[in-house]
């Protein structure tokens, strides 16, 4: 048995494509990203000369135009736009905010999370209730909460080694904090800044009021580390201390945007979709590098580096650059949309957004056999340090592309630093390193040059070819 | 032969301590660095407070106080100063360079390197002949070289993933390129830093003179990457362009310096040592953040984390914070020649000097019996994302401590950024991020605790216990 597995192998990993191994060509494509890349000087563009590109404003249609125009450099089949309406909330002016007591004055650092109305103009002023999770402000009740800023103190756990998981287990405070204190009459939520760090940068991101009427509705923000630390530790001097803070953002109605798409067409099996992408709209305290810039390059040069590398696709390979991840997945659900009224198969879509660090693996979404297939091809990225294959999770806009028998995954880079960054105004593209960034755009593209070279077409299960 | 594998695995890997597996220890030990390490508290000082550490400094001998006065905190069984004589190296007045043509002129960024002499009163301004290499320079003979400033222009080359190779690759350069310009007559020598990215920062490092008599030698500098692109593509244009530079540098008599030595002396095998280490001293240009009081600092928390854990050491545990790694290597040989008279076992020495930034594993210098045995662990490490264990490579500083039967290794972070910041002003405490500096120091930790509890105690090799 150990000579079939030798020829398994050999077969399914060492074979010659155009007189090359396996190993040759993944070669080429991080010699040619580290060397001729060229998903850093997109990055600088997408960040410093566009910059935070928010669903409905202005950034978000340049970075449209700049994409395609510059996947249209690129000769690919074709490139498009795909219209979608996505909702457009607008921040309005910076955001302030201090707490008081009879002998003391402390400004603090916030920002208003994406989808709160604004305070009455002139500001909410009130005293605080600290909850360490929005889960206990049921047992307060009104009585504790009425007309009270609700400060929501939920720290990520630092033991947790993935920061994913941390980030995970508090997402939901800021998602759903201010609807929760509004039903028991809050004025206000104050949530801590869901980051890795103790600094002064608050984080901003999604939160939704669900089905609360808008009468009821109420102001919601983020309060950096730093702040929500001294805010704490000033409430166990003078519980009675008074919060304010006044922010003017604004939700208007829903306006025209585009997902941006470039396809190289399959010269053997044209309706097998093998899909990269990444998210074009970002938050826009930062200029959105990290989240998700970076995937948005990374996911362009992947076409660019097969190209560069000699690779003629047999199946389609297609970027797509999604609209709205951050504040309604609207860009994702059309394109899923539009993928099952065409009848495209996707037989493998892969997600980076996670940050443009140094690339760790995958994780998959997928049926064992699947997830098996890919493992073979393990050993093939060990040159380059990509060792963590593992299931679960792959990206949000992926995600609904998801079927029994396709593989949907997301590039997994290391983790420690990207909540540092994630949706403040320190996400910038001088945190970004070069190599890291390239490293992430080859090992996309040697996964994908693999699933179009062998399409999703399992293996027998390991446990059938071990001896 | 299956059970009997699964067996040694038990016995190995699963045998219980004071009632906890070998994963339960090793995650207290991580959850511990993460959320009550003392290194990042540490570094700040290090970096902040002291600075720029250089054998034969004041600020070395502050660190040297300082290191020792809190180990002595630590409630360590010993803790005490190995007195070593150190080169005194002193880099003097700011660095000055231009180059210029007869319609340009073009300040550039350098810096002397480690070693070098000055330039003459007033500076040195000659022509310019550009190698790739010094190799080269014996070719081009002295009627090329006599009278010019030799160019040596050599990057690191990009498509190598571990930047220690591409660094590797390129230090002779530096080391060595003054001695063999001075042999054909040259009046200095200017050296492409050894850097992975293109800035301004100019990186230092040590360069020898060889056995060439003090009359013969000439001033060496390294020039920024920008730079020596810059200078390069002038060069192109203008062949008889003069460059000039000035440096103050000079080299003083030995100094006296120490390593500092902490113990806590083993229960059951006191004279079997374990070693965990970094160098104190650092180039000048920056704080030595990375390069190396992360090491130093890791390597502190390591005897903390041990007890903080809980964790009663069998054998000797050991810190050294070497002194004078970068300059001469004393502090390393003075230990080594110390622990041989004294008939110290060294049964493992770890040293952390390769930045702070996310533990990828190890490094070893050991034989196939006890590479195999620490393969064994390698699973323990599998959640913390900790995959890299590999024959090869330890420490400057603990390698002269290598026998043929014991183990010599080096903690192996992820090196993309590191020669960013490497000798040069950028290696800065911002640029260590706390939870990468932690998992190192918990990473380190679990490995000594490993081989505290089962000694360098060979496996069969794992061909005779497969089945």
């Amino acid at each position: 048995m150990r000579i079939l597995k030798f020829l398994l192998v050999f077969f399914l990993i060492g074979t010659y494509s155009h007189g090359q191994s396996d190993e040759d060509v993944v070669r080429t494509i991080y010699s040619t990203s580290l060397t001729n890349g060229k998903s850093y000087d997109w990055l600088d563009y997408l960040s410093n000369t566009i910059g935070g590109r928010l669903s409905g404003s202005t950034n978000a249609q340049l970075a449209v135009e700049y994409t395609k125009a510059e996947l249209e450099k690129l000769g690919l089949d074709k490139v498009w736009l795909q219209p979608v309406m996505v909702p457009k909330w607008v921040r309005g002016e910076k955001e302030q905010a201090y707490f008081q007591t009879s002998n003391s004055f402390e400004r603090v650092n916030i920002c208003a999370l994406g989808g709160s109305i604004a305070t009455p103009t002139g500001g909410t002023k009130a005293q605080v209730i600290e909850v360490g999770t929005y889960k206990n402000i049921e047992a307060l009740g009104e009585e504790k909460v009425k007309g009270k800023i609700v400060f929501i103190n939920r720290p990520l756990q630092p033991e947790l080694i993935n920061t994913f998981e941390a980030y995970g287990g508090c997402s939901s405070e800021r998602y759903r904090g201010a609807a929760e204190a509004a039903k028991y009459g809050a004025v206000g939520t104050i949530v801590r800044s869901l980051s890795s760090r103790q600094d002064d940068y608050p984080h901003t991101g999604s939160m939704s009021y669900g089905d609360l009427p808008l009468e009821d509705r109420i102001p919601s923000a983020a309060i950096s580390t730093n702040d929500a630390v001294k805010l704490s530790s000033a409430l166990k001097q003078s519980p009675d201390l008074l919060f304010y803070f006044e922010q003017s953002c604004e939700q208007f109605e829903d306006a025209l945007s585009y997902n941006v798409i470039g396809e190289i067409t399959g010269s053997e099996y044209p309706n097998e979709y093998i899909l990269v992408g990444g998210h074009l709209d970002s938050w826009d305290l930062g200029d959105g590098a990290h989240d998700d810039g970076a995937g948005v390059v990374q996911s362009m040069d992947v076409l660019r580096l097969l190209k560069e590398s000699g690779i003629k696709p047999k199946r389609s390979i297609r970027v797509v650059l999604f609209m709205n991840e951050e504040n309604g997945l609207r860009g994702a659900r059309k394109y899923a949309e539009v993928a099952k009224e065409k009848g495209e198969n996707h037989i493998f879509a892969l997600e980076s957004d996670a940050g443009g660090f140094t690339p760790r693996g995958f994780s998959f979404n997928a049926n064992e056999a699947n997830f098996n297939q890919v493992l073979n091809w393990k050993p093939l990225f060990k040159p380059y340090f990509i060792h963590y294959f593992e299931i679960g999770g792959s990206g949000a806009d992926v995600r609904p592309l998801q079927t029994e028998s396709n593989v949907v995954a997301g590039l997994r880079p290391d983790s420690q630093r990207y909540f540092d960054h994630h949706h403040a105004s320190n996400d910038t593209f001088e945190h970004v390193n070069k190599r890291e960034l390239e490293l992430g755009a080859a090992t996309m593209t040697s996964l994908v040059y693999l699933y179009d070279k062998y399409g999703v077409n399992p293996l027998p299960e390991p446990s059938k070819i071990k001896d």
